[in-house]
């Protein structure tokens, strides 16, 4: 978490000097999340191929990605067409395509790159099939599997696996493989019920891929991941790449989960104090939803963090302060336990930091982030890619 | 609500061609609640001060506002610097003020505009005085006043009420006035409280206006609002203003108060559907949280609208169902009524409608609007902006 204290005279003005609210990512916490799954990952034999979703900023991608054909994910074509235009060549959109964004990721791969897509159904197949025809060109399409029940994807017993695969491998399309993402993992609250959520990803995808190679068709790609089960899997055998996106950042729905802890959390939204109500024990500062986000993703675990948990400046989290309430610009922050609130400690004009609930939700609020590395001595800032 | 069955020609096929998700705007369900509410606030006798928090959009500006020095509130400095290029003279910044900000307001005003701004606390009362002695300007300040324990400001019986208005009537800074809002107001579920609420936000206002005058301070601006109150005023004497925000787009939450009807919402988002789960009952579609915001207002309201209800482009209400779960950039729609969901009603390609529970968090993740006038036979994009 950022601290202050480590900031060098030029660095420590550009803090003081900033506009709140603001989101601030502290640098060297940012690329000790990434270096530590990427050597999980590689150890075991896989590649990490990040999730683009949660940082979205051009300036982290030389972080992000050790070169330009690194794999990475999207979640929208605008982050694809950024990736692109920035000369990264691997991408994979892991949303469900529609027929409609079939002509922008046409005019992706026309310069050359490959850009990857989903489909889960007979219908998505025929589609980029008959795109494919049609516009005489080759979409790479990986074939998602529903792997605990979460959202989308095919279950690997299912007929309509081959089908499906057996529809692309044998169309205009260009069959890649298969993709599946633990989205239920969200919800263990144990190293064990991880591990078995991890080992059970890594089967279902292996059980799929096996299954379409028995029926002769080839299987390139065999992808797995989501943040949660990435610091859990301990074979990654037959598995291609594993995909995270969160972990760059890191939140208090993952502290929650114990994937990381507190002192991991690289970005936080620098607030303002404006406001005090004695009485009723309450502070305001100048972030709401709208600086936040209103995610409550903490709401259904043991500990429920409100809209956020309060660090000072020096990165010294305030214990038992929370943001109990948010409008679009107003925050409110209370004593979640026994201890007193005591307004002479946040006389108004001070500054707190709020440690996000889902660090996705809360950067994709804000179009810029002010970024301190303490051990390089800089400050940048890093513009969000944003919209569809 | 839009309904493509009043498209021309040209809107048709631009409307056909939108990538989604995307943020779509019926203009003249619009700019028919932003005639109700100015004809009902200037019946009474009062000023429309439009809250410019919702739309945000300067191209929205000629339709929310008469002429360039109509009354106008704001949540964040940035949308007063826009309004101020585009020639507005005459903006609230209804959030707590802190002296940071203050450099920002001074560069406004040096342009020959009004800002005032709102404190509720001696130590702003004394900051922006200290700020106006140093700066030898003057900044005009609003005293916020609670009227329903919802948030920030000083109940009108507080001795503190006279001491800050006597701080800035004597100091540097330039008192104004009173402002209150009656955010309580959003949890009332019928006509009576909504009534109620509207009147003691009334009383509370020209209670503390009284006190102050009775002390020989001049109290020039009274200001009362929200969108739930500004539609229940009986009396407005003595009340100068009325501020509102949400009356422009309308949502769920305010269909839920009572306060409009379904086709009185004028902001939908536009998602198209990308997959299925036949033995679940589930549609996917493209619009997740970062197409409709994470907000749940009707959770606490009698009736629960998931993320959001579901029209066709007819702007036809799809009874029954819901997005009832939202990921960054999926939304799982489903039946909440004893219907079953009909995949094949809703093909793989089909384009939906999501109403938003909230339009001001809905409309704050899309920096662009695509606005259909049937009437004018017009589209238009308004661009919003964004930040602090």
């Amino acid at each position: 978490m950022l601290n202050i204290r480590y900031f060098n005279k030029s660095q420590s003005d550009t803090y003081q000097a900033l506009d709140t609210p603001c989101l601030c990512v502290d640098k060297q916490t940012f690329l000790k999340n990434l270096m530590h799954l990427r050597t999980r990952t590689e150890a075991l034999g896989a590649s990490l191929r990040p999730h683009f979703k949660t940082v979205r900023a051009a300036e982290a991608l030389k972080y992000l990605l050790p070169d330009s054909s690194s794999p990475i994910t999207v979640s929208t074509l605008k982050e694809a067409e950024a990736l692109i235009s920035e000369g990264y060549t691997n991408v994979i959109y892991a949303v469900g395509i529609s027929a409609a964004k079939l002509k922008r990721i046409k005019n992706l791969q026309h310069k050359g790159q490959t850009i990857r897509v989903l489909a889960d159904t007979p219908e998505q197949a025929n589609q980029v099939n008959l795109f494919c025809e049609e516009h005489r060109c080759s979409v790479p399409v990986l074939l998602e599997i529903d792997c605990d029940g979460h959202r989308g994807g095919i279950r690997p017993d299912d007929p309509l696996l081959i089908d499906i695969a057996q529809l692309l491998h044998t169309g205009a399309a260009d069959f890649k493989g298969v993709l599946t993402h633990a989205g239920e993992s969200y919800h263990c609250l144990n190293p064990d019920a991880l591990r078995e959520a991890a080992a059970n990803e890594v089967k279902v995808a292996l059980d799929a891929a096996a299954r379409l190679r028995a029926a002769n068709i080839p299987c390139e790609i065999v992808s797995v991941g989501s943040t949660p089960t990435a610091h859990h899997y301990e074979n990654l055998d037959g598995i291609t790449e594993v995909r995270a996106g969160v972990y760059s950042f890191f939140d208090l729905v993952m502290k929650g989960i114990g994937i990381c802890e507190l002192n991991q959390i690289a970005a936080t939204v620098a607030t303002t104090v404006i406001g005090h109500n004695h009485e009723k024990g309450w502070l305001f500062v100048d972030a709401g939803w709208m600086a936040l986000s209103g995610d409550r993703g903490t709401a259904q675990q043991p500990h429920d963090c409100g809209y956020g948990l309060v660090a000072d400046e020096t990165g010294q989290l305030l214990e038992g302060l929370q943001v109990s309430s948010v409008n679009q610009e107003h925050g409110i922050l209370t004593m979640v336990n026994d201890r007193q609130l005591k307004p002479d400690d946040f006389p108004i004009g001070s500054r707190l930091h709020i440690l996000p609930n889902h660090a996705c939700a809360t950067a994709a609020m804000h179009s810029k982030y002010h970024v301190f590395d303490t051990q390089a001595e800089t400050y940048e800032v890093w513009n969000r890619i944003q919209g569809w």
